[in-house]
């Protein structure tokens, strides 16, 4: 059968742009025993990609040129020759950025029944509500009463960090890019929230935010926003790195923050992480925030994009914040 | 009677200079009961002196214009109306940069009969050698087997890193500004050593230094030390931070390392960190530290000041490199 898959076409310096990416048919064989054969339902595009774009050694191997991209992707069984799975079970890979795809099984998982939309297990129950969690709690140590900073905070992480953070008994403060998102935010029970495009000095509006400041920052942006928290950082402050939103486009190296004498001056830790390294705790995650969703304590924010023709779009969306909570596309709708 | 003080005259811009102390004689009252005199054998100059000499909040106020400074030292009780403290006694208290001084006893520790030179602690059984060993093992979590890395390596913290992380199994590999200096380092064990002022580029100097990488970098310096440091790292590599002597005299904010998305692709983790928050591990340190030395497996290195006209002489040399090892001024010699 025939499919189609999205591959990358050149690397992108800056921002990239649809000339990187092209969409490309590509024919599938017959099924072999022990193979099956997905459907995919949904994909998810996600800031890190950005990072396997570049030719360099990193946790995760570059993206080949002319290969088809990868990433999370939740599909259904439509053919199989193989015991562990039956047409209709619905699995998920890191086989995204295609519409179909034969496997032997390896790196499939399927997803449980639970009532949840299938696409959750891409987001809030997935890989970003992980990385939330797994940043407030194995990384910043996150306490009831700590004030959280949340930047990014409307995206599928940060809007993970924000709700899990209020459960949790911190006050949170959120800095987003639009007044749309502000108001989500407020929503989400967020207490303070900055929009850092419209203030005039983002290190003034935070110290106005947080007066007595902030003993957890979740950084996914970097630049300015790193060096505002560090300013106004309490001491023994915990910084969990998820990511560095505002560099992955840079043409060239970007000066750090100029105040790193903070970390000494406040005894602060700072720590980057891969929610990959703490696997071995999604059970304990995925029980409580399936609980927190069935109690309507956490909602999920998505921004959808339709079809495997429109994945680069929403791909180079991130950048410009086109998404409010997590990004995803919707395939063989 | 009267005696000597050194105060601070004016806050240093920059580089501090001769014209921002000044020596002054001061009177001291007879002693009241309950009061000891003591006169001043040893004091410390120390990198986070600077610090002190900023109006600014940190974890310790600032020094105050025409007031004494102050830093660690050791003295003799000379005259006692204290039912603690016999004359004779030998006392560590934070009542430097002077001759004399009356007490109370408040913030006085005897220093215990061990048969070392009583300037050790100041030096190797004190502050710098409990920062070392504070930041080697309850920071970074060094094991044995790692790679470490020390930037000012042959000052008062660094020559102790280096040995203390040798006793404990690692690789050292430090960086120090001068030839002497680099042979000291290699007489006291150091695997591989870099003389900065010498090479035409850190980070490569490093790569070839470190070509498994780094596990553990215990930082003094900042700048350009730091953004090598973190090219070099190994994944899961932890950086105790202690101090960045780079950036203390600087006129302006200098901008901080440009490759800080390290942190992320490495999963590094930074910690700044205080001695003084650890100091209820100072027994362990000290029976440790105090066998090392008895077995002559550590060396303590020195540079000594005479008299106190030439204290303010030995703190501003701390910035050019003057000393090697712990720098210290003879009091009343």
């Amino acid at each position: 059968m025939q499919t189609q898959v999205v591959t990358l076409k050149q690397r992108p310096q800056g921002l990239p742009n649809s000339e990187h990416f092209e969409l490309q048919s590509q024919s599938l064989p017959e099924l072999a025993d022990g193979q099956l054969l997905v459907k995919n339902l949904w994909m998810s595009v996600d800031p890190y990609m950005r990072g396997r774009m570049i030719d360099r050694k990193s946790y995760i191997a570059p993206f080949a040129i002319g290969e088809a991209l990868e990433g999370g992707a939740i599909g259904e069984v439509i053919a199989s020759n193989h015991s562990d799975f039956a047409v209709g079970d619905k699995v998920s890979s890191m086989l995204g950025w295609r519409n179909h795809f034969i496997s032997d099984g390896e790196g499939l998982t399927k997803v449980p029944e639970t009532g949840l939309p299938l696409q959750y297990f891409l987001g809030i129950m997935g890989m970003p509500g992980m990385t939330a969690w797994v940043g407030l709690n194995k990384i910043a140590e996150l306490k009831a009463g700590d004030t959280v900073f949340v930047s990014a905070a409307s995206g599928a992480v940060g809007s993970a960090v924000c709700q899990i953070a209020k459960l949790q008994g911190a006050t949170v403060i959120g800095s987003t890019g639009s007044a749309d998102k502000v108001e989500l935010l407020k929503s989400l029970g967020v207490d303070k929230v900055i929009n850092y495009k419209q203030v005039e000095d983002l290190n003034v509006a935070l110290g106005e935010a947080a007066p007595n400041g902030i003993d957890v920052y979740f950084e996914n942006v970097g630049g300015e926003h790193l060096e505002a928290a560090l300013n106004h950082m309490n001491d023994y402050g915990r910084i969990a790195l998820c990511g560095m939103i505002a560099h992955y486009n840079a043409m060239e190296p970007q000066a750090g923050p100029t105040n790193l004498a903070n970390l000494i001056i406040k005894k602060l830790k700072i720590e980057g992480f891969i929610v990959f390294d703490h696997w071995q705790h999604y059970g304990e995650f995925a029980a409580q925030m399936g609980q927190w969703l069935a109690e309507g304590k956490v909602k999920s924010e998505e921004t959808v994009y339709q079809g495997l023709e429109n994945a680069a779009e929403a791909f180079i969306g991130l950048f410009s914040g086109k998404n409010t909570g997590k990004m995803l596309v919707q395939l063989n709708p």
